[in-house]
């Protein structure tokens, strides 16, 4: 196991009515005057937007609303956010919907103490290795989609105009200070979205499941836990959108994958993650449709590099029974894989997904990986690689 | 899945050499001058207080030693650490030791800002349940034990005078705003130790474990990950005490174990341990070992409450095969645990532990039940049950 720092502060308010919670926690942190920070016109419409609304008042915490974050979350907005908030007072940055608006908060919360232009720091050509955040406003977060994690995480990801490209921003700093999540804030969202986000926390858990790190059991044990956990309870979800207790274990998994409790003291890869970003950064896709598309053929390009590791993965994620041939265990599993993210209603190829195999040279490019760089650390791309890989999912 | 709140803010410096942050860290959650509080000669002997001290003054924090605490620790000490406290001008409580010394150290960070004796509010007559801490002082750990993870808990329980009764003090504001966790610090613990540890790891999360809730598939499988690591990293550290990935997988199971990550949103049972506390405030025996005597008994007198949850248990976390006989299934899952604790040297029976048969009566009056009052959630006890429950234990 390797050493590790790790700290998690968050709060999480996490029931039926919880939202009721929002103004004191913001009161709690010290908030008086929050930017409310949400996408379109499904929070008011499912009349979260008005009891988030409602709680702020109640406790005395003024707003100003800061709607219109889209999926992939842009700069201009986020630079928007970052005058308002310094214009009018703010402090406290409250974020409405699931991880592009809580993203493109943490981004503001960044921005607006930042002492000059947060592109500078944060998204810089450097993306395999960005700069730590160490200050932030604080941001709170009342979660309506279970998928990016973000509620509990470190990191805000930001499109950057005028390319699209995607960059990370990360650090402690960027934690929100309390979560709200209330399930059935997730009862309606449409059945492409909430596949979406279970791909999206599947695959938080399998970048840090597969690792060079030896000698790390107990949170093996834990990712395979998570796992098994979204593919149960997915099932559930996807049959029936109002399963109380379907939608609060995946919530609940969604945040524990990308917390980093099961990840510390592993190296972890995230190979995918970058090369979807490129995906989702040119075709304007949803970033767990991307990966429906990239990981499974990520896992078929770098299994030969520990296939001991893929077998187990197969055996006790999947199922899969044991067997003599090891390469075969691990390749069903993978077979499953794939065919689980295709039977939830997602593509698994670029054809599902819109894309164009004669883009993948310019997809790769968009990493910016030079010669000699590498992108991912159980197996590492070279951009030739890349181009390899995502050409077994055309 | 039942509504929680939930905060775990430690902040985890692990690995390797971790114990040179604690100065730094004393600093960043204000400390100045710590109570640094620590057991017998054990830390002295193997180098680790001298360690912590050189890191508190390397990074200019006074301290103020105050050894002495012993397993169980004793309100007398908490007494004099309140009043050394005061007088001493200190601002932070630090603790080097296992879950004695952070049960001391939070007792002591809860009564030296209270109005009034600590043991009014805390130690009260209703052990079932006490009234939540809202403030402390800030404390901080450097384990050298893995097993009670008070490390990253919100709760500290203290023997009461004269009588050595145990009772719980519990409240966010107890969970330690730091831990230092060097797994090479638990290299010298003796093997009996380092299997009392194990059990109590164990114990932690079958508490959580065995619930009466449903539709708490994620809790439910981070358990089952956390016991099949205390089992199978377990047997290496018993192995070889020096193994540091196993010692590292067990330190960090310990934590997961009790910060209550694996026990939101579900009912607790907590029977076990309440009955453990009376046998080992009475013989002053290793909660680890009065656990491993209490707890297969209590599982087999409640399995029948919800055999196919003991049958889950016995196929889950100790590989036993499914069968048409539910109810063998789950013995044969309770038998392998015994055989467990046995295999690392713990006593599972009344007279390995050097109980008496003839005290049984006395344990279960000294739990406090008045007639209709009951212990534990899973499948609530009266003291009739308790009694009950031991004799399968003698």
């Amino acid at each position: 196991m390797n050493d590790f720092e790790f700290e998690s502060p968050t709060h999480f308010a996490f029931g039926r009515g919880a939202e009721r919670r929002t103004g004191e926690l913001v009161r709690a942190f010290g908030g008086t005057r929050a930017l409310l920070h949400f996408g379109g016109g499904s929070v008011k419409a499912n009349g979260v937007y008005g009891k988030v609304v409602d709680a702020l008042e109640s406790a005395g915490v003024g707003y100003v609303p800061l709607g219109g974050v889209k999926p992939n979350p842009r700069e201009a907005l986020v630079r928007e956010g970052i005058d308002l908030v310094r214009r009018e007072g703010i402090d406290f940055i409250l974020a409405v919907g699931g991880g592009s608006a809580i993203d493109s908060a943490k981004a503001i919360a960044f921005g607006a103490v930042y002492d000059g232009d947060f592109r500078d720091h944060a998204y810089g050509k450097d993306c395999r290795n960005p700069p730590v955040v160490k200050k932030a406003m604080p941001v709170g977060a009342v979660l309506t989609i279970a998928a990016a994690g973000s509620e509990g995480s470190c990191n805000s990801i930001i499109s950057l105009e005028p390319d699209n490209l995607k960059r990370t921003l990360s650090g402690d700093a960027l934690r929100p200070r309390f979560a709200v999540m209330n399930p059935e804030f997730t009862f309606t969202l449409p059945p492409y979205q909430t596949a979406c986000g279970l791909a999206d926390i599947f695959a938080h858990v399998a970048e840090r499941y597969f690792t060079p790190t030896r000698g790390v059991a107990v949170t093996d044990e834990v990712c395979e836990a998570l796992m098994r956990t979204v593919v149960s309870e997915g099932a559930k979800v996807m049959r029936d959108g109002r399963d109380y207790d379907a939608r609060a274990n995946v919530m609940w998994a969604g945040t524990l994958a990308h917390n980093n409790v099961c990840g510390v003291g592993r190296v972890q890869d995230w190979a995918s993650h970058g090369i979807e970003h490129e995906l989702s950064a040119l075709y304007d896709c949803a970033h767990g449709a991307g990966l429906a598309v990239v990981m499974p053929a990520w896992m078929e390009f770098v299994m030969d590099a520990d296939v001991a590791r893929f077998a187990r993965f197969a055996e006790r994620v999947w199922g899969v029974a044991p067997g003599p041939d090891g390469r075969a265990v691990a390749k069903e599993g993978i077979a499953r894989y794939r065919a689980w993210l295709e039977s939830i209603g997602l593509p698994t190829t670029f054809a599902g997904l819109g894309a164009r195999a004669e883009d993948i040279p310019r997809l790769a490019a968009n990493l910016g990986l030079a010669e000699g760089q590498t992108l991912g650390r159980f197996r590492p791309l070279s951009a030739a690689d890349v181009e390899s890989l995502l050409s077994l999912a055309v």
